[in-house]
C-alpha cells in the first residue's frame, strides 16, 4: 500500500493515543494544591507536597509517531496550555 | 532501628511519591472534552477521540508501599474523587 509523502488523511494514517500532561512550572503558585493539602491535613492527612496537573488523552490519525507526536505539540502550543506558565508532557502510546 | 507497629510517624517512615489519576467514568458526559475536539476542528487539527483527567502527585510519608497506597486511597476517597462519576487510578512510585 502506497504511503502518502505529504501526511495528508489516507489509509496510511494510523491510530496513534497519545497522552498530553500539562501542569504548572516550577515556582508558580498552586492555590488549589494548597487547599487541598489544607483539607487533607483538617481530615487527618497530611502530606509532604502536592502539585496538580491537567492530563487529556487524545486519539490522532498520522502518518507515523514523529507526525503525531508534532501533532500534539501543536495541540499544546495553540490550545491547551499557557507557555508563561504551564510545562507540558507528550507521551504517544 | 525499630519499626514503629502502629503506623504512626515515626523515624521508621519514608518518603513514597504517589500519582493519582482521576478521570469520569465510561459513558460519563466530558462537555469540556468536547469543547477542546471542537476547537481543534476549527484549528484544522482533528481528533478521533479525546477525554480529559485531573492528576495528583503527592509525596507521602509511610511505613511502607502498601500504606501509602492505602492512604492515597483514603484520599481519593474522602476529598478527590466522586465514587458516582469518578473512577481512580493509583500509582506509588
Amino acid at each position: 500500500m502506497p504511503v502518502s509523502p505529504t501526511g495528508s488523511w489516507g489509509m496510511s494514517d494510523m491510530r496513534f493515543d497519545v497522552t498530553i500532561t500539562i501542569a504548572l512550572k516550577e515556582g508558580m503558585l498552586d492555590p488549589e494544591a494548597r487547599a487541598i493539602q489544607n483539607a487533607l491535613a483538617h481530615l487527618g492527612v497530611p502530606t509532604l507536597s502536592l502539585s496538580t496537573a491537567r492530563r487529556f488523552s487524545i486519539g490522532l490519525e498520522a502518518a507515523d509517531r514523529d507526525r503525531a507526536e508534532a501533532t500534539a505539540r501543536e495541540i499544546c502550543e495553540r490550545l491547551l496550555a499557557n507557555p508563561v506558565i504551564h510545562r507540558y508532557e507528550i507521551e504517544v502510546a
